[in-house]
């Protein structure tokens, strides 16, 4: 199990790297489960991911209730906390999740082309991505996953997967790790880009299942940390051999 | 009410902020009503946005009359002042204006499409867009809006609204702080890309007429200061607390 | 009339600029004609146009003979350069000429589309840009004007303008001065990605011929200064009061 | 013969141009014939590109065996090294390899679409560039090159030329210098770039072969280091002499 601290510390990388290379603007944010208590999770106050430090990185219950509600105060988190919460309740393989605007994914949320895996790097987006719309049950709302409820009903959609889009506002990414997040929002965003470019010029070849399976199964520590450790230097910081 | 110098300090960011977005290049200008006098703006004299710093910032009548005259002989100003001043004279609720050539918005000014908010960060640039087209009222010119008679007509076609398109030309902003028209800005630039993206994918579901009034219901300090802290700072201005 | 010290400083700096702003990669060359004798242009050895120093800018006879043979030994000038010469040939109103490879204007050479002016900024690449395709007169050749021949057909086919594509190779401009060419350069890349854009969306409607006519008319240092300043200091070089 | 410590610091150098220019991202590799045995190649630790230090490089026999088995214990070599020796065993001619992802490349490798040379600076990709898909002989995999059958099937695929692209995977691209196939990737993804671009406008007027080969006979020192001592020191690393 790792020390908190240096989980924090790698938090505040994965938020760098996010707003680095483009995945995330000045909204969009990455947490990770309590390493010793499974029902909290460990999230930035709100504020843009380039901007995190480690004293930003604050506490919360799966239901999004602050552990420190004086500095929540002080600090107000994200109003979309519960998106992390209501993940983490469902899915207890997940120990990493991710909400961004991720550019490219936004048109397959608001036209009728499902996001499929087509380069190998992408696999890891899963075989196919939902796709959530607030207003199927919820109807004129701001599109924020402001309460439990949306949450909820957006991780059911997620299911067993690793991706979700979200209509007219971005994308969900659930992992077993830090890294693990952090890499599957960068090839999701570059698969929904060659997709974009591919479909303009005719019928795609996509990845067999099988394919998607074999790449999944292989992808790990070897593969993770060298994308980590490069993406981390880019943003201005350091490896850390913690994986 | 905020000091001037804190005022023209936060009109050099907004400059600073818009260049490095991509949103001006050496051309477009950004102004903030004097907070004295509402009869007055404050705008920088000709001189490309990345480069403007206090001492660049001069006060005008709306009719684009410069007070400091010698000044003004000296640092001749923006050719294009007129477009500040008819919108604040029409529009008492308007603070701040930019006007731009932003350049995915281009196309959606010479064909025949209307841009329209697809993602909720971008419902700001409201329900719709206007496009005036200078051609219309005065035939062959420049295109520049360099008298108050078309900068009135622009205006006229702004109307209560917070975006226009100007054919062949550029964009218009209007909006209640200096912070509100370059969050707008950089929602507007990002609708249209995603739009011509999504566009050529097939058709679009924009979001509900009902979701763009609950956003821009919601949008004030805590989600316009997290984007400028985040984009002051890449422009390598540091965050004031003034909104 | 300009020392020839401090042409030889802007011409510099155009190479750099054009290099920051991506219009040419490590090919693509800029020339001036020499100020005291209009038989003689200034280019750089052959070298990327990113790392041009004053001391790589040699003087060169209108038919591409280096005037100090010794250093033309030492540091090979451009195999190109016969472009430069035979449009100051034809044109004694050219004081600046570009060569490059400017990337949007690429498929404008090859397909069967017109390159003209939609926006405002870029009236100044003129009313149309004409196509020059060396395999009509020379056959299979490796595409680059390596003799004066080449040159002057070229030439021929820029004509009167400023501007001209060369199929399967890039494009050259003629103007008035160093921050003149720059400036075209600028917004000819422009204007060539807004079109292609603008034509997957449908009908364009370009500017009015009196439009254009009008922009030239009032293009002078007010507007080239102030972008060579912005564009001058990005490529970490400072602004010369020069015009 | 280039001394070994000059050959190191070279293939340095380009990885960290493939990383600069967006050729690769963490993945992809370049390498290079040992200069004093034919039967065996240079190549760095499983490393991203961008990251790679002189004390990365190891010696591979052609069959992918690390020469100094200790250090490949500690610094796991590239699982896809295979692909190097694969053509270096059936093309003597070629001195440098290079695999990697190069964006643009690969919706040509699932769709319809032969990439073509289009551009002068492109010829040296060669008349066509073949389309190899491991699932053909290999089925279902990770599409990782990880064996020497693999490797051998792609360099028969590769042939005489210089590029292949692989399905939903990436590039490889041959040479006789680390230079050659520096230059012939960042080509490639360039013409790869217009093509998609120059495809959307309608029919395209490719290079003629003549010209193809006319441009191929023509390329070697004099283009070659102008563009490697600007890519080299866009990247941060001196230009050496050795070609």
């Amino acid at each position: 199990m790792p020390k908190l601290k240096d989980l924090i510390d790698e938090l505040v990388t994965a938020n760098r790297i996010l707003a680095n290379e483009g995945i995330v603007d000045s909204f969009g944010h990455v947490s990770v489960r309590h390493p010793a208590r499974k029902d909290r999770y460990l999230l930035s106050r709100a504020r843009a991911p380039e901007r995190i430090e480690a004293a930003d990185i604050m506490e919360f219950t799966l239901e999004g209730d602050p552990i420190d509600t004086k500095k929540a105060k002080q600090f107000p988190p994200y109003t979309e906390r519960f998106i992390h919460g209501a993940i983490y309740e469902l899915r207890p393989d997940v120990q990493s999740v991710v909400h961004n605007h991720s550019p490219s994914t936004i048109p397959f949320g608001i036209t009728d082309h499902k996001l499929k895996p087509l380069l190998h790097m992408c696999a890891s987006i899963g075989h196919d991505v939902p796709l959530w719309d607030s207003h199927d049950k919820f109807g004129d709302t701001a599109l924020l996953v402001n309460t439990m409820a949306m949450g909820r009903d957006l991780a059911k959609k997620l299911g067993k997967g690793r991706t979700a889009l979200m209509r007219g506002h971005g994308a969900v990414v659930a992992g077993n790790s830090i890294r693990h997040v952090v890499f599957i929002c960068n090839y999701l965003e570059l698969n929904a880009k060659l997709q974009m470019q591919s479909m303009a010029m005719g019928k795609i070849k996509y990845l067999y299942p099988g394919e998607v399976d074999a790449v999944i199964a292989r992808t790990g520590p070897y593969t993770l940390n060298r994308a980590w450790e490069n993406w981390a230097r880019r943003a201005g910081r350091p490896m850390k051999e913690m994986a």
